[in-house]
């Protein structure tokens, strides 16, 4: 198949200033956790975009001043020498596959403990206090910037700017979205309170914005494209920043016409407080969700413009690039479940689109501080230190074999699907459900968790293209049946299940409800899956903190049930913090009337009740008529240890290899179930597939250089590791 | 003055196993937020222990393989080839000073997000849940560990100890303590439920320990001591293990004696399910508080003892060694302080010990994930980095000039002792209060606070000594009495104030109190410095989030009023979770009976009464006579300013240079302020003193070597800063 022409419109060169882009497509700037320290991943990173036919690709927020420092977040710095060289290494891979390199430069308006710039001393449109329970404890306040400091933060961002141009980036944005520089707050009225010409009008408050693109763009010279990200609309109330924010319908469209001689480009966004509002998960946010918000903005300018919005599917790109919505499809999470998104939409591959289910994974790793990773896409991040690339997968050197896989979740799902595309001989994918994906059949029916079915459907699609590869579902299986399949390669995926009594991890013993409670304890399962019959009076014991214990109590509370969510930990669903999902969760459950309960512990049960616990309150005893524990999972394992019980008799059989994949290893994240079974895939044909192989660690090693820093170098393996040869 | 005969003691060499300690002096493990990956900056702090005298100096506990891997906490890493040449770097430093170089090995007992070993299977000793409350984020579970494997973790270790053997360290340390490993976990009943041969029994219960250790000593050979860190008693419950924890009454000494053969020293510590049950701050914890656990094993080895517990004054060294309670005096935290504490013993400057507060900060910064800090010692972390010595200070090329320093608080005195040290012709610390300190001589009148005098003590000590330094009391000055001093530098450090309204950081608007409260709305400083008449009932309103508004709390409940701290964060003392001093501080309250509420906001004020406001529990009244705002603390930089504006006279009275140090530019941290003062003085002869100078950061740098990693390197400076010259 190739280029539709429904699609073409998407794969017009676009003219950004001095600039040109082969097509409309515009991976935004993202912080991936690799700053700018950790170049060799940064570049693997962000250069298969490019190679995926992303026409534009920026990296990310760059602080451009150690006196704006985010440690320990592992953002990406323009301060010195070194992060020059760097980033130069970054453009330049971006470049090499044909794409406009971008870079996001930042003077922050909020800082980390500053474990890099001690003794700075960031400076701020007005004094901030500081405060231990913002997001970083106890960062200490900014100072008020007189005109002579923001002389002085001008330039600094002419520095950094300069600096960005020899590192070759093609783009510099500057970062006035989001509410966090120094550029939004001076445009926000809850932030500027200045009284000087700084504050006041809209002109005065975007004085500095005229002054430091005046100054940029002189320095620069015309050879760079310059641009603005503009947070068009900082919400309502409580969410959002509501009257003292900046509207889409008020100051925004005026803000845009007054600056627009001095851009080339505008990149717009939404938000106040959280910059994850601009990247809500799929559990609030509808595809082209901003659209209220930036949709009426293009008429304000003679410039390009590139929106976001979980924009996932080609033709709503192509409607709103045609409505005149804007002139480049921005995405961060689209591309970094399919990189390859617009070269497959060229190729007219639609259905081999690897879509984003906006479960807030990438965003997860992000507030953790840990590199990126992704749930749909297990190359996500991997593509320097491990060599992983999407789309291109080698011939398994022991491809002379069979395979059955036993579990077709996400992870067998998966490992089917990659062992599939490195040609081994025959692959039996066997599940006894009768349907294809393991628990997230009925995951996908918990609340706002409907897209999480794409984890599915991708692999289904890739499943059934694969010669190789057969699925057979419905079909139980024995330890016996397995070894007298005929397979040589046995992995089993058998997953995990919500144990009914389980340990309690805060204190290491069982939670006790089962005994007395009988049937009327129930799992999510039984629950959710096999709709066992739930009383009126529920209560929610969540000991797992993460979606499933606030999925239920938002679903039952729909249902008319009366329920208390109680977690033992510090907050309801803890997890959804990283994800940036619990503001709206704790939202939507207080509207059902769901009661909170949190540091609390079951401390009696009695046949119709149970007294709930807290430090700082009295105790509580509930009517209950159903408790749904949501406790600990246990792995699926007997077949795997049955399997290797019965070693004696592979041989006989002529199976050569036992391995597990996913949650029946270890229940987790699903990204660590799918991750699990891609990189058995990956490496079936190692020394030693149990056991990953050497991945490349950027760090300074002494004595080292960048022969250091290539796959198999000495310096990156185990030493010692294979006692038998001591 | 010398070594005198009381402290003699101390300075023995005391055999371990194949290697001698010059003394008794013992750095024991201690993560410094370098770890592995920056090896200049441990081995730049290490060695300036093995320089100031300590006989054994140990880096920290290291992980040793991937599959236990706590990232992002950066820890210490000993897997491959790269790690062994980057803490052979720190070991050959630490000898080269004359020290044994000790490392402590670890296979975690719990994990992070597995960053960097993504896909690898950590095991348990029993299958352990996940819980998204505990230390972790939905870290994930744990796998149990089978016979098999525990063979697998113990050549593991096997495997480690034969590279930190080739990476050149004298001792090798297991770690089994802190509940932190997987030896801890099986010596201790609350985690080891097995029933199999590694369970049960102490001898069950010890038996991989005998194995690993066995296997170990045969791989290392006779050449390097191999050593247990023992955790003797994981203390009473709740906050402790209880009857279900190991007791150094009951089994300990039994477990001691049982393995006595394979070690050739104890390093004893105590602690359950905190780490920093070790590591008490001064708030709780007095000098030699371990030694109801510790005191009496002693008699149950034949092998050297290490002990440690706020070791920090001579005289108690001695006694507790004469007494037969240890061979070795062990600490971080003394150290971290003051790295030359045996030198100065054994030289007799008792007096010029800069004593450990006890504060934590050095805690708060390990549990931040932060590279270490000390509020007593501003070197700390800044050897390697910005080539700091604690003890050694270049003569100022501008040193003929006279200083003038408004503010005799941490950050005035601090740099009067540093300017002092470098050799100022004149160096004028004045201050209008009749006592040194400003602020920390109230603040530490707070419950548990007194050992924060040491900041005063040990400086005033220092400043007297000083020929060139002249302290004046009780002298306030104006503007012009400043530029009339005489003085060529001025310096301001006139700290900070709680603000009587402020701006709540929350809502960005004044918290409203004052107008309606008038003078029973009182601030810190008027409760705890001025002794201002308080009322019976109290609400502390703490939007401040440290030790202030707790200890004001515990204070005032003490005296017998009636208490509610109202926090806006989501916990009491946010920043008190760092330092590691939040439990006991909560016990305390609740025992005084002071009411607790979080994420609360005060939203009426009557004359009598306010309102407290939260989302999930019904507004209350609460009747009043005082409020305590512990909110904003503004900066005192009148001065300052006043004598920026004044810049035309400058020239006429000689003055060249006025600059600001410690709270008066921005209130933090009192490291902050001490750490601003002391990097002024020491950069006060820099082309621009207002600027830290640029300092090393080790990372990769593409197509970079160590060339890279020395001050002064092009890769670490700014390029474009100066725009004039562009």
């Amino acid at each position: 198949m190739s280029l539709s022409r429904r699609y073409s419109v998407l794969f017009d060169a676009v003219r950004i200033g001095p600039k040109e882009s082969k097509n409309r497509f515009w991976a935004t700037p993202h912080a991936i956790g690799f700053g700018s320290d950790h170049s060799g991943s940064a570049a693997g990173y962000r250069s298969m975009r490019a190679e995926g036919g992303w026409g534009v690709v920026f990296t990310e927020a760059t602080t451009i001043t150690p006196e704006m420092d985010k440690s320990p977040h592992r953002m990406s710095r323009l301060w010195d020498e070194g992060d020059v060289r760097n980033l130069a290494h970054v453009a330049s891979e971006i470049q090499r596959h044909g794409a406009l390199a971008g870079i996001e430069l930042e003077y922050n308006a909020a800082v980390g403990p500053m474990t890099e710039g001690r003794g700075l001393t960031p400076r701020a449109i007005v004094a901030t206090p500081g405060e231990s329970s913002l997001a970083v404890p106890y960062a200490g306040g900014l100072i008020e910037a007189d005109g002579a400091a923001l002389a002085e933060i001008r330039d600094i961002y002419v520095a950094a700017a300069l600096r960005a141009k020899k590192a070759g980036f093609d783009l510099i944005t500057l970062h006035c979205g989001h509410a966090a520089s120094i550029l939004a707050h001076l445009l926000i009225p809850y932030y500027n309170t200045r009284t000087d010409e700084y504050g006041g009008s809209l002109e005065n408050r975007a004085r500095f914005h005229r002054e430091v693109l005046t100054a940029v763009r002189a320095a620069v010279g015309p050879e760079v494209a310059v641009g603005l990200r503009l947070g068009v609309d900082t919400l309502d109330a409580p969410l959002g920043l509501g009257d003292r924010g900046l509207r889409a319908d008020a100051d925004t469209p005026l803000f845009i016409e007054h600056m627009d001689d001095l851009v080339d480009y505008w990149d717009f966004v939404i938000g106040g407080f959280d910059w994850a509002q601009d990247a809500q998960s799929s559990r609030t946010a509808a595809e082209n969700f901003e659209k209220p918000w930036v949709g009426g903005l293009k008429a304000f300018t003679t410039k390009p413009v590139v929106n976001v919005g979980r924009l996932n599917s080609p033709d709503t790109m192509v409607d709103i690039v045609n409505a005149g919505q804007c002139d480049f499809i921005g995405a961060a999470r689209a591309g970094i479940s399919d990189p390859f998104l617009p070269n497959k939409i060229h190729a007219g591959s639609i259905e081999d689109i690897r879509e984003c289910i906006g479960c807030n994974y990438c965003v997860s790793r992000d507030i953790g501080t840990m590199p990126i990773g992704c749930t749909q896409n297990a190359t996500t991040g991997e593509e320097f230190r491990r060599g992983w690339h999407p789309e291109k997968f080698t011939r398994a050197a022991n491809h002379e074999n069979d395979v059955l896989i036993i579990g077709a979740g996400p992870a067998g799902m998966e490992c089917a699907t990659v062992l599939g595309k490195r040609g081994m001989r025959n692959v039996h994918l066997v599940d006894a459900a009768d349907h294809l994906g393991g628990s997230i059949d009925w995951v996908a029916t918990l609340p706002g968790r409907h897209e999480w079915r794409r984890l599915i459907e991708y692999r289904e699609h890739q499943l059934r293209k694969l010669g190789n590869v057969e699925v057979i579902l419905g079909n139980p299986m024995t330890v016996e049946d397995v070894l007298d399949y005929g397979a040589g390669i046995i992995i089993t995926a058998t997953g995990s299940h919500y144990t009914r009594d389980g340990i309690n991890p805060h204190d290491r013993t069982a939670f006790g409800l089962e005994a007395v409670l009988g049937d009327r304890l129930l799992t999510p399962e039984q629950v959710v899956r096999d709709g066992a019959p739930v009383g009126q009076r529920v209560v929610v014991v969540d000991s797992d903190g993460y979606f499933m214990g606030p999925g239920i109590a938002e679903m039952l509370a729909q249902r008319g049930h009366e329920v208390i969510l109680a977690a033992r930990g510090e907050h309801i669903g803890e997890y959804q913090r990283y994800t940036r999902e619990i503001t709206p969760t704790l939202r939507d459950l207080r509207h059902l009337k769901v009661g909170l309960r949190v540091e609390t512990t079951v401390t009696a049960v009695g046949p119709d009740s149970v007294r709930l616990s807290s430090p700082d309150r009295d105790d509580e005893v509930i009517g209950v008529d159903t408790v749904v524990l949501v406790g600990t999972r246990a792995a699926d394992d007997e077949m795997y240890h049955g399997l290797m019980a019965r070693r004696d008799d592979w041989q006989a059989n002529e199976v050569s290899a036992v391995y597990r994949v996913g949650d029946c290893v270890r229940p987790h994240f699903i990204a660590d179930a799918i991750f699990s079974g891609h990189r058995l895939a990956r490496e079936i044909d190692s020394p030693d597939p149990t056991r990953p192989l050497p991945f490349i660690r950027e760090r300074r090693i002494i004595g080292g250089g960048d022969a250091d820093f290539v796959l198999g170098a000495p310096a990156q393996q185990p030493v010692f590791l294979n006692l038998s040869t001591l």
